[in-house]
């Protein structure tokens, strides 16, 4: 491998100043600069991150931990904390969970990424206790887990799910059902939370049967709202863990040839572009995951310059979107 | 920085015997395995990338250049491809064209990849021809630029769009509008050429003022459809240049009060999985993006090993998958 102490054999100049030449540093002559740079060429070398990262001591690699890439959620907080990262000189690696070659900590640190933002934590992760005690920054996106306290930026969704309820009483709904994330997630516990605890104050619970819960996916949504309908009396209003599942939802409905909002209303989490889609109008709760995520990466790249800060927990409130697919109840 | 000599001296072997060591090589003994590990332990030692590369000389990161993250058809790259990366031991690096901070074929140099898959090339690119200079490693994806000869992943149109075309002729549309992709794109051009000659075959021509183009993207199906529904005499069926412009078109149509097929037909390309929800249900041209995403991994880390064998062109076939959004032409 070429280094730039071959450069600076080659150009007859020290090594530091093949790199300020090449960083085009006015206090290099022209001259030397030219001389710098034929060098370089000659000898076919380009100044690499591997070589930066070992001069400063760290990489500036961000390693983005998901499950599912396909998820559609996942694209929409991919673009802004790429680009957001990239506006402050990282780059974005992508790492999943789900995949067999090896724990997600030990490709982190083979990897050598300075930093990890974890979308995929559920209660009972053990990646966050891993990170901290091999000293890799990360920062929660999303969910969170209790054990291991560390920079996040996190939803509250108490004020959506409010606004989203009270429509949903004020229309007569009364059989009410859920298709809630996974109960080891902090976003599926706690919307389910405040779901019951608002519903709570009006004097209705969620009967037993009607509530079904699982992973934050089309199929879920999908399956859930089949096996609802399926009853003999089922729930007027589905309440679904987040869009996508609500996704799933709307199109079951579409084969089952039910009428959204006509025979059962239905209602997600996080309004996704797609739910603003014409063929969609899905009433949703809101919130700015862009922003988010662009936050994620600034926290981030904060942290890896200063290990030792206090955790920054940033919170992002939550608004009540009405669209098409909440309204009266059949009868 | 903790090195594996540092590893060798602690637990007093060789520094060939730490890496075999750290690989669990069966040839390296357990009581020495136990000694080398304890050592890295103690000193918060983990072999990484950095040093993985140095020592064979290259990085084991793969770029794929996108122009828009947001847009679904690229989530629907990157997962397989990431996957298949993974497979292989190698990571993704996501590097978006449309950035300000500096020109890509300078970034990927900096940022010390093995090879870059190339997923926006535009016929006119410079990217191809400056990567080659530079001796990076390349795979064309989906798209390719006639200057610079490497590898590619391609998809060939035409059995997908006669078999498409079959169909729209023998339902009656006689005339046909078209939103297709950028004329400097391999894919927006081959795509056009295929729809023109089969038409062609059949005597039938597309009128000018009935054929627009623009970016493959929601927003060029959208605003297409707005402008060819508002003429006097609009098509009866308008052809879409890629999966997301007809889904651009397919909500236009909804908000316009416009009926799919009744008052206009909406062919797509690619059969993204939105493309099949019942919701939708868009009469397209598909083919298999995830094993071409695969393959694009497979022909890059092959490259990367033998740099100087032929190029590989692999080419995908298509063919016409009739959902709900083609029907016969009103009167």
């Amino acid at each position: 491998m070429i280094t730039s102490r071959d450069v600076a054999r080659l150009a007859g100049v020290s090594q530091p100043t093949v790199s300020r030449a090449l960083r085009d540093d006015p206090k290099v002559s022209e001259a030397t600069k030219r001389r710098v740079r034929e060098a370089a060429e000659a000898l076919g070398y380009a100044p690499s991150a591997i070589g930066r990262a070992l001069s400063v001591g760290r990489s500036t690699r961000v390693g983005l931990v998901v499950t599912d890439l396909d998820n559609q959620f996942y694209a929409h907080v991919i673009a802004p904390l790429h680009e957001e990262l990239e506006r402050l000189g990282h780059e974005l690696v992508l790492i999943t969970e789900s995949s067999d070659s090896g724990p997600v900590a030990e490709r982190v640190l083979a990897h050598g990424l300075c930093g990890v933002v974890l979308a995929t934590t559920t209660v009972d992760s053990i990646l966050p206790a891993r990170l901290r005690d091999r000293g890799v920054p990360f920062v929660y996106f999303n969910r969170t887990a209790p054990s291991v306290a560390a920079d996040s930026v996190t939803v509250d969704p108490e004020r959506g799910v409010r606004e989203l309820l009270a429509d949903v009483l004020r229309r007569g709904h009364r059989r009410i059902g859920a298709v809630f994330g996974p109960r080891n997630t902090s976003t599926g516990e706690q919307r389910e939370q405040v779901v019951r605890a608002v519903l709570d104050e009006h004097g209705i619970g969620l009967a037993h049967r009607d509530v079904l819960h699982g992973p934050f996916d089309f199929r879920t949504g999908h399956d859930g709202l089949r096996a609802l309908l399926g009853r003999e009396d089922p729930p007027t209003l589905v309440l679904c863990g987040n869009d996508v599942v609500a996704l799933g939802a709307l199109n079951a409905a579409r084969e089952l040839g039910a009428a959204v909002p006509g025979d059962v209303s239905i209602a997600g989490f996080d309004d996704l572009p797609t739910s603003a889609w014409a063929l969609v109008r899905l009433s949703t709760v809101a919130y700015d995951l862009d922003g988010m995520s662009r936050e994620a990466a600034r926290l981030l790249v904060g942290r890896v310059e200063r290990p030792d800060a206090d955790p920054v927990h940033a919170v992002y409130p939550t608004r009540y979107v009405a669209r098409d697919t909440v309204g009266e109840p059949r009868g």
